[in-house]
């Protein structure tokens, strides 16, 4: 059994240090490469991807894996052996589907794809991106069918970000969501001026900010000694070790709220990646349990954390030392209230945590007609459009504010939006769970101490990486499935009495 | 012939892709990336390192070699086709020669032993890196028994930064050189007063050296829309495709000279490397001919341009508006002098023309007694310091300011060193060529026009990539070989004059 433990850790070690390598290009990509190195990345990226498909889809992992798998009844389930053979397997799987060319057409399409995205996205330029992202969805339709399915296409491509989930789960989750946060949305919409959101209409200088941001991941509990923040155009978090994990960001002098949050977002994101069992390196269980989880874990120090009272008890005194003529006279509450504030607006990662989720909604919507051949590609802004009017009552003047805001198709992520909304059940879930466990969470978060909160999730998440799937990590957690209750509660809790309802 | 030629570059391309990726991650390592990350990088690069020898050497591309050599008869010596396959072969030949196991110690012994370096450095501690050192020259020592070599082992290592160069010719090079510049040092030691060097005793806001270096380089044609620039410990050049060159450099207020010189040294190897035939893309051709080819380029850009009066004609007004109270009345000689001031110090790279070479020879003969087993590694700082006291009438304080300061050994560089002189000889062979074809020069250079000089060496040196040997390509230029004469010339008629000898 060892034997076969040390040979399949060896080859996975392997294959592991090609996909990082392959995350460090993208990572020098989308900071600071310039953009004329666009078309020789996606070559050394596609190498990479292919060789380490290859790699893993031999035979040879194969055969450990059934060697290891007929010897491994006796094992407990929750040892590092057992857990590193079954989501090997589930990989293996679903990686030997998919046949290695597709596999590269994908990683060249989508390098070149995320190039194409950035020039489309900056001259609010849909059709520089179209001819991309047709080729893109169709080979994420050909993936599909390599994968194979029940009913839907799209099952087989969330399948890689939420192992287990069901595109019908999704859509029962989104329909009670939706129940709820719509008349929310409506009542708020005849109290608008309840809060006063116009201290943000003011310009904060960049270099403040970002110091002001670094002060606040460190004391949240990211270790820059194991990582990094660095500016991108659409931030995102990634890592080629849990002691070396990168943050993202951006920061513009008229929308403070966009680099703030975005900061604290990605470093719960970053300290998830941080805090993996360092036993689990180089394997594929060094890594989160899924998207949904990982977006717990941003939207948890974003949202539940970060956009509380208690937590700018803490910081605004902070934060007007940094900006004391913006912030002359603005007391906790105004602060408070100003961000979070409710208002429809274009962009989702700028949205507040009410309507977030109709962002959503209107993605796995669109990405439901693309798969299903629905909608044309070149039909997608007037679509995206259409719909930010039905749901938000707001119409995108141009693609850069409507569909080509997201990074995502460009890199061939589809599939992938449910997952943010996921992330926002559970993070409830979880932090209802930390506070149950350790009543002085809330208290510790109002004097600036965040090591109750993230010792927590540590134990209880970060420390499992990839070895349990989100169904058994929750049902480990929670007893039950995820659910939509607690974010309805926290959420019409929370706004009802900012707005006064 | 067309079939093998496209199969031989398809393997090729993807070895090239490897080998780029590689070098991106040693990009990141040496710029941004935290030093907790080093251990999971020395895997990372180990497994691309070995990866791409094994792809390199495997039979087929042996195979591939043979036949289009059976066929090559007929093709021009000059032809793309002609050269990739002389000069795979030659790599070929040579990377046969080298166990794989052998290749992947040395990937990850020299990646963790730059992370070692730079800690040993920074603490000035030899012991730190010692160990690592040791390992790390045993290493290049079974390379050398490898590779094979007739009378030195310094040959066989030689022979892969300086194709065709044997240890004896720069020795007798060398001794040439010795001859010329020893006088000429004592010379100047008698009339150190001519040169006043205290106006860069001043600080300079890093920021506007910064902004200075850019518009510097800009204008002298490294292109900053394939390429850019970031800060380094030690600076470096590397390139990921003609589109995507990387410079970096190290900006201090109170070393001047430092960041400048620095700057346009690596440009003018960023320049070379942005010149490579676009054709030659993704093959082994796409490269210098040799480092002292490559340093060639940077020494002219840096010394003959840079450090020459012409220049700052143009540029001390420039510089002026960034820094007028430290350049206060400061005329055009007085700084032409400054900047050439002759004086023993420490660090190579900060080392005036005149004493440069004298920190090579003691390098070369350094290096040669450790891979003859001749000194102890413990030793090494103390054989250090006694020969700088030699050579240079100067004992370092220090390991950082002594056998600590070079980022090579760390890096398993060792027979890298000698390519630096013989770069300072080609520089003014080549650029003597330049200005006999194009007699404009000097005076384009006084005007801020650099494109005479690099439109030269364009068609001359950078178009060729690595088709030529440096011996062919001397040949080629120049009628004859590399040659010791024309750089004493330059540098007896510079120092002459400044130091009215």
């Amino acid at each position: 059994m060892d034997v076969q433990i040390r040979q399949l850790r060896a080859r996975l070690a392997e294959i592991n240090d090609l996909r990082k390598a392959a995350a460090v290009l993208n990572w020098d990509m989308q900071t600071y490469m310039p953009a004329a190195g666009a078309e020789s990345r996606a070559e050394q990226v596609s190498t990479l991807g292919k060789t380490a498909h290859q790699w893993f889809v031999a035979d040879e992992i194969g055969q450990l894996l059934e060697e290891l798998e007929a010897r491994s009844g006796d094992l407990d389930y929750d040892s590092l052996e057992a857990s590193l053979v079954r989501v090997t397997r589930r990989e293996y799987d679903r990686a030997r589907k998919l046949p290695t060319a597709l596999v590269a057409d994908l990683a060249q399409a989508t390098s070149l794809g995320h190039s194409l995205w950035q020039q489309a996205r900056a001259r609010s330029d849909f059709a520089r991106f179209e001819p991309q992202l047709e080729k893109i969805v169709d080979l994420a339709l050909q993936k599909a069918e390599a994968l194979g399915y029940d009913e839907n296409p799209y099952d087989a491509l969330l399948d890689e970000f939420e192992p287990g989930m069901k595109t019908a789960q999704v859509a029962a989750l989104f329909e009670e969501m939706r129940a709820g946060l719509v008349p929310l949305v409506e009542a708020i919409s005849d109290r608008v001026a309840a809060v006063d959101g116009s201290l943000f209409d003011q310009g904060f200088d960049r270099d403040k900010q970002w110091e002001f941001g670094i002060e606040v991941l460190t004391a949240l509990g990211f270790d820059f000694d194991r990582g990094r923040q660095d500016i991108a155009a659409h931030p995102f978090t990634t890592s080629f070790s849990t002691n070396d994990v990168r943050l993202t960001t951006r920061v513009y002098p008229h929308q403070f709220k966009t680099a703030i949050f975005g900061s604290i977002h990605e470093s719960g994101h970053g300290m998830y990646n941080q805090g993996f069992d360092p036993t689990l390196n180089r394997t594929l269980l060094s890594s989160g349990a899924s998207l949904g989880v990982h977006e717990s874990q941003s939207r948890l120090w974003e949202n539940i954390v970060g956009r509380s009272r208690g937590f700018w008890i803490h910081w605004l005194p902070r934060l007007k030392h940094y900006f004391p003529i913006q912030l002359d006279g603005i007391s906790v509450e105004h602060f408070y209230r100003a961000i979070n504030r409710v208002h429809p607006s274009f962009i989702r990662v700028e949205a507040d945590e009410v309507t977030y989720n109709l962002h959503i909604f209107l993605r796995f919507e669109i990405e439901n007609l693309m798969i299903q051949g629905q909608v044309k590609i070149a039909d997608l802004p007037e679509l995206w459009n259409d719909r930010m009017e039905e749901y938000l009552g707001i119409r995108p003047a141009d693609a850069a504010q409507g569909v080509l805001q997201d990074v995502h198709w460009s890199h061939g992520l589809i599939g992938y939006f449910p997952t943010y909304a996921l992330g926002n059940l559970l993070s409830v879930q979880l932090y209802n769970l930390a506070v149950a466990d350790r009543p002085e969470i809330p208290a510790s978060i109002k004097a600036g101490e965040y090591s109750p909160l993230l010792d927590w999730m540590r134990d209880h998440i970060h420390v499992h990486g990839r070895k349990y799937t989100p169904v058994e990590l929750i049902e480990r957690e929670t007893g039950g499935p995820i659910r939509t209750g607690p974010f309805l509660e926290y959420i019409q809790t929370k706004y009802s009495e900012i707005y006064d309802l």
